[in-house]
């Protein structure tokens, strides 16, 4: 499909950036790329995304294609590029085309993959609207809600939109420029060091910069130069092996939703900090120019807290932006029979938890789930990778099935190299903030590690946007900056 | 539809008790019952049984109509009597034709309402196999698998199987009966006070003989005198108003599920004694003659362990039958978000879980839920029974919404009642063994506060039904037995 604006934008009939003329098209493009189901465990559809990208990145000129995996099965990378001849660097752009999974019965604003645009949050009085035809006005507060609408086919947009915006007004990026579009980032690439380093000399480059993330509390840009490391551990507590009856077994049979309660409350004090022993003994400390950066940026807590209803925040009174520069344990969700209307007077059989593990600099993703098992192990159970036979689970009294996903590492870039120096003054003139870490994770470490390559993160979308939750949003004056501001980046020298 | 075979009992043609030829009409009979949904808050489901059941009781010459509750939303009992003139005693018989809520996702053996037959436990090899034809041999080690199977529906069809093979037999009852079915027992019986009151003067009687639970886990039919009491409590621990990315808020923003955690944590201690002030304070002791019962049953708590692969029991090592004699605090359920592949990287908004208190004789609903409310109050929550508002989560570090069902006390027969001991006369014969309370709970104390009726409970389901939970079931075996049992409560002068 040929949008008209396209035409307008070759003919040069558009001075760019985010005319009222081209916002419109602008979204309805975004609208099409969102409605296609993009959860990475659905390799099928990864591919009909990678197959549309490829498409738009064709009409760009951008000479599009696929970086495969080891097999067929690996969500493949899309891989783009414009030379631009006697450009001193050559630089990478990366944005992740996969989504998080989803639960449609969650959502309320539509379904997950019927992008569907309202005019402000439905909390705060918003209401659907239609999608703007080409050349109608479009207001920055409008909102377009689905998967990936912020996280993370914002990056995907806003770097095609910003070749758009240069080929309009007959402009080359100071670089050469490198397109690289991951299909399997919210799975916590497990595949993606091998496909870097299958890929290396296509990829050969001074540097990356990845465009994924929320924006600062206050709306403004922020420049990353590092993200915390990741990792996801499931726990399943075994308790009988057929359900129980409350009444006739309750106070003798241990049950293991108490018994994964007992669990998860010893990871935590009351104030939040995590009694795994050795938790923050690997952590590195920021640098004196690294907590100058921090103390620099805005405040944004008391504004968060009223927001967010929070009576209390962990840490005693931490700042978040001290806060995400130490490892977390957080509950990502608990699971034991059913609750509320459809609970029955049951013991269960199992109870099962998923933890999510931030990692800083100096935390090793081995190392801190070791430090997990043991802390396991201490409140005395015995720790399997599978499910107990019938003569372990008589034999332990507590028993826990502990799977660990895949994870990385965190990775930092100092402030003082010379891309880090080049995207902050991109970014400054759209009154962007600079932080050493953000607190969500990226596999940044693998890039280094792999092609030796140092990154720098661009967050830009609104940081309202119930990322990696039902109900995710973007909100369109967002969008139209991101591509601004991801212009101004492609003009670096 | 008429069976033949209750041509052939009409005709003195069936030697009852059990012979192979009534059996498999007996199943059939069973088979089309459990096909009828019956969760009970589905009232028109309720009243589809009802006129079913009735249906079956008119057959058999039980005069069957409806007592109604308040109104047409109350689920209604089904009353029947046969009058046996010169009878000393009025007993009524009491079982209940609801069932505990579904997710048939969570099945494996067949559908809650599509009743399956299976050659044994899956588990130990049971196969599915056809229902048999009339006159088909029928092995007591089979089992029907669906909703109510075992729970209660067996009384229903105990009681009614066992008219029959009075009948076949030209018998008469020993007493004039009355039959009871409740409809709500499985939602905590909110109505059944009111119901009985206003139909005080149909159900006047000597006793209540109640037909429900499982058999000893010997295999042996059990006679209670009492039942522990129960409430069900929901907790809902509030966090942030929206989803947040675990990354970019973990280890600042508080964790509902964490804090859900530690509250129901702080509940028991490590060896399964509830630990909130007071729990075990009311608690009438056993008379010595209650004591000396408990030590004549045999034990089963090593066969129980073994079989349902514990490791240990709660109370250091206290006997089952003297661990249901306390009352329990039980998890039924603990949600928030979701676990393993359905997992994302957030900090949920709440954490519910759903929690089964159990009362023993001495204890009251209010007083026991009270020192709960005043427990959760002690770990620093604002305790609510809606949802807070914006204000209220601001000003609260902690905030659970707590509602509390319909519940009732215990309930307890002295040994030494003349019911008691005609009960336990009648199944003695069958290898009985006698409780003073069993673990589960039955609406009894409304029976004696309400009617001035003593109670005595037969428990003869086989105890590894899954009852309450999915893939109930029900050995044909106590099916068969149940009947036998239950034709010599009749005869009981």
């Amino acid at each position: 499909m040929k949008h008209a604006w396209l035409g307008l934008a070759a003919a040069g009939l558009l001075a760019a950036p985010a005319q009222a003329a081209d916002r419109a098209a602008i979204l309805a493009e975004y609208q099409a790329l969102l409605a296609i189901p993009n959860v990475a465990t659905d390799v099928a559809d990864i591919r009909r995304n990678a197959d549309h990208i490829m498409a738009m990145m064709a009409r760009r000129g951008l000479a599009p294609r696929l970086l495969e995996g080891a097999d067929n099965k690996v969500p493949p990378a899309i891989y783009g590029e414009w030379r631009v001849p006697g450009a001193k660097r050559t630089l990478v752009l990366y944005a992740h085309y996969d989504g998080q999974p989803v639960t449609p019965e969650d959502w309320t604003s539509t379904q997950p993959f019927t992008p569907k645009l309202y005019s402000d949050r439905p909390d705060r009085g918003g209401k659907p609207i239609a999608f703007p035809a080409a050349g109608q006005k479009v207001d920055d507060d409008w909102r377009v809600y689905g998967r990936s609408a912020s996280d993370d086919k914002l990056g995907v947009m806003a770097i095609l939109a910003a070749v758009d915006q240069l080929k309009a007004k007959g402009e080359q990026p100071g670089f050469n420029l490198k397109i690289f579009f991951e299909g399997e980032e919210e799975m916590g690439s497990p595949n993606l060091a091998a496909l870097l380093a299958r890929h290396r000399d296509t990829l050969k480059s001074d540097g990356w910069v990845i465009i994924d993330g929320p924006a600062h509390p206050s709306g403004a840009p922020q420049v990353s130069l590092g993200v915390r490391g990741d990792v996801n551990v499931d726990i399943v507590v075994h308790g009988p092996v057929r359900p129980l009856h409350s009444g006739h077994y309750g106070n003798w049979v241990p049950n293991p939703a108490m018994v994964l309660s007992q669990l998860l409350a010893s990871m935590k004090d009351a104030s939040g900090r995590v009694t795994v022993p050795g938790w923050y003994d690997d952590v590195v400390p920021l640098t004196e120019a690294e907590r100058a950066a921090i103390r620099a940026v805005p405040a944004a807590d008391a504004q968060l807290k009223a927001e967010l209803g929070l009576g209390w925040t962990e840490g005693n009174g931490t700042a978040l932006l001290d806060a995400i520069q130490q490892p977390s344990l957080n509950i990502n969700g608990i699971r034991a029979a059913d609750v509320g209307d459809k609970a029955r007077n049951v013991i269960p059989t199992s109870a099962a938890a998923t933890l999510d593990l931030r990692l800083v600099k100096g935390n090793d993703v081995k190392r801190q789930v070791d430090k997990l098992i043991r802390h396991i192990r201490a409140q005395g159970f015995h720790v399997l990778d599978r499910a107990p036979t019938l003569d372990e689970r008589r034999a332990h009294t507590r028993i826990a099935t502990v799977t660990v996903g895949a994870g990385y590492n965190a990775e930092r870039t100092p402030l003082d190299d010379p891309l880090a120096q080049s995207v902050v003054a991109a970014a400054r003139p759209h009154r962007a903030v600079v932080l050493p870490s953000l607190g969500g994770s990226l596999p940044l470490y693998i890039f280094r590690e792999t092609l030796g390559a140092p990154t720098v993160s661009l967050t830009l979308a609104n940081h309202d946007n119930n990322q990696h939750a039902e109900d995710e949003n973007l909100r369109l004056g967002n969008l139209y900056r991101a591509i601004d501001v991801t212009a101004d980046v492609l003009r670096m020298r």
